[in-house]
């Protein structure tokens, strides 16, 4: 059995620091040695506790200059969108209109969805990104192209096919029989296989009818330990939208709860204009919500806020996204650099070990996936990036005034971007180096 | 006589696309020949129009997959703060207290302020600026350690030393008599020489006495062609207190025209609240605003209103700033990026023509420099950037979806950084090359 070895300096998290603050949430080594056998890590510590236990013979790859962590989490990101990235001049539903799906169109074609797929899955490795919760589009080899290609790299990644059978141009229509068993085929294909599971994928409420959304539930709860994704309340006009088609229910998330598709493994993307009782709704069902900075920025949806998301009374799940295409990065250090000024901007400043705490173990944790992928323990799957702590020259010159972890991560997320990727190991193997 | 010829597809502003709208702005060539000669542009326009002119023997560089544009205008910037970039967790006066004043005392040693210069040039020469609006601090030689070097390449540079006589520590205070006297040294030292200008430079109302802010409008007054730079309405505790401080005045604008450091070729960053009747007094004197988009996110200053600033009824003078170290990015192409978001926030969709205006020709005209660069034509100092349209992975990918040019320079603001800056020409020379 080979034994794979990094040194450098490497920081994980052990609690959700929102919850128990900072200091009590991370573990930092300034000089960590991190063991890797078939594909987890086998131990984690100081390169002074761990050196003896070195077995002879082993490679040593020594990351000077470089803090290693778990591999970021996207909790929310289109793959198909991959080719609209920085689409000018509009808000959500005139996006959808004009943008979304005259591009998700395309992907009857089964080649052009494996060629995005490989884009897609390459540029979130160039960001250090190793799981990520995608939505395909209606056609259900979108999801095969994708799984064929996370496949190969070993990825642990959850997607699913949308469901959408109203209030979009007909050639993004299914059906709530067809999309149910259009899922179900999917689930019975890939659920499951290797490290990749399946994510019953209602687009959001607008776009499916009652019978769908019903349909989807039963789908979910024929199925346990798949996951839901969806969207919910991320612009002022779709929230007032869901009202008029869905009157009868009390809110937006009510939609959801009412059909069945709220619970323990149901993600949510956005959550701008979340009220009160829906927070504690969330919270109370082990909910997650995707924090999705730069998309709510390059769409004016509105500034999320992590206070209500976090309120210690009834704290809710919640991860970073990238939100492709909508937003604008691949990048979670990125996302972070925006998340922080949607705090400020808001009277919060979100430190930077809340920020790496949800774009690593904050997603794990929202996908239920905290003992597997997110953090750096014994036992964990080997899903690592190794950042590069002077990628760019300003950078650099930044580093040498940095008196703390916090402040190294600080600018990292301030000025790092997909430069900052040295190298990510996916189940022990590197998939990526610069 | 030497010609330099540069080949690529080239964009130029001819009007200000807010006034005269975007399709009667600019001018665009797919195919361009820039000629080059004396460190002027001598011709410009289509290779087909000017090809049979190229003197002979003369060399051709040819930027395939680049645009040729105006080398960026950052009209403002602490350049002392460069290495205090991405400091956490303040809003504007505390920001100030914390880091600023700590960073700009280490200026006293001259060598300190030369080594900070230097990497300040390079980073902003990275970034395809070639013209800056910079503030030393309060020590004289700030200045002589930024010009010195700025002379070396024979930059366009405005820059002065801080003008400061009360409320910040005393290490940093100089007195209404010795900033007069060192701002006077400096403007017979170094205003007009060469491509260098003097900026008579206090930092704002708070940090002055009624004293100074009087003796810095006589200085101005006394040395016609040099620029006042200050800063306005970033903050709503900032204005507050210069409420407090000065309760005589109308409104904060008022305490500048008061004291006589109002009117052209004078410079206010932010302006992030100023109100109707401050707007329209600073149109009918041309003074111009300086918008800071990541440095108002990052300490959540708030949202600039491109309306306001532009309503055609009495549009002012408005140019981009970066606003290094409260900002987060030398790059004009990150700065766009985070402008088109503010926009977002408030409504507003800024098009890309208008924010590349901004970043060259609307800097230019804020500066009163429009006859000499932010624009490519015959006669204008040859301060040129080509950026490299396929400078990242994704940037390439992205590209290739684009169908005009308005989407082209979207995509390079959305997606760019100083990746994209291919090379940097200052008056002629090739300065900067990837």
């Amino acid at each position: 059995m080979t034994t794979k070895i990094l040194r450098g300096q490497a920081l994980t998290f052990k609690a959700d620091p929102f919850l128990v603050g900072d200091d009590q949430s991370f573990q930092y080594e300034s000089d960590a040695l991190v063991m890797i056998e078939d594909g987890k890590i086998k131990s984690f510590g100081s390169y002074a506790s761990l050196k003896d236990s070195i077995p002879e013979g082993s490679e040593v790859t020594d990351y000077k200059n470089s803090l290693i962590i778990p591999g970021f989490v996207d909790t929310h990101v289109h793959y198909p969108q991959t080719e609209i990235i920085g689409a000018y001049g509009k808000q959500l539903l005139d996006w959808l209109n004009n943008y979304t799906f005259v591009a998700e169109q395309k992907f009857a074609d089964k080649n052009h969805a494996t060629e995005v797929a490989k884009v897609f899955i390459k540029e979130s490795l160039r960001s250090g990104t190793t799981t990520s919760l995608v939505f395909g589009t209606v056609h259900e080899h979108s999801v095969d192209a994708l799984f064929e290609e996370a496949e190969k790299l070993n990825l642990r990644m959850v997607a699913g096919k949308v469901l959408m059978d109203r209030n979009a141009p007909p050639a993004l229509l299914d059906t709530a029989q067809k999309g149910y068993d259009e899922s179900k085929a999917l689930i019975k294909r890939w659920h499951g296989k290797g490290r990749l599971s399946y994510a019953i994928t209602p687009r959001f409420a607008p776009t499916s009818t009652p019978e769908q959304l019903k349909m989807a539930g039963e789908l979910w709860k024929e199925h346990p330990g798949t996951y839901v994704q969806t969207h919910i309340s991320e612009n002022l006009g779709e929230i007032a939208w869901v009202k008029e088609l869905f009157p009868e229910r009390s809110d937006y998330l009510d939609v959801y709860d009412h059909y069945g598709l709220l619970g323990e493994r149901s993600l949510y993307a956005h959550g701008v204009h979340l009220t009160e009782s829906e927070w504690a709704r969330m919270h109370k069902c082990g909910a997650a919500v995707c924090h999705c900075s730069t998309s709510n920025q390059f769409l004016g949806s509105g500034l999320f806020s992590f206070e209500k998301a976090k309120d210690k009374t009834r704290p809710v799940k919640t991860g970073l996204g990238t939100d492709i295409g909508a937003g604008t990065s691949f990048s979670h250090l990125q996302t972070m650099n925006e998340s922080y000024k949607i705090g400020q901007l808001s009277g919060y400043s979100l430190s930077s070990l809340k920020a790496f705490y949800l774009a690593t173990k904050g997603g794990a944790e929202s996908l239920y996936m905290e003992d597997k992928v997110g953090s750096i323990a014994p036992g964990m799957e080997a899903d690592l990036v190794v950042l590069d702590l002077k990628s760019t020259p300003l950078m650099d010159f930044r580093m040498g005034f940095c008196k703390d972890i916090n402040e190294v991560l600080f600018i990292l997320m301030t000025l790092g971007d997909d430069r900052a990727t040295e190298s990510v190991y996916v189940a022990g193997e590197k998939v990526y180096g610069k």
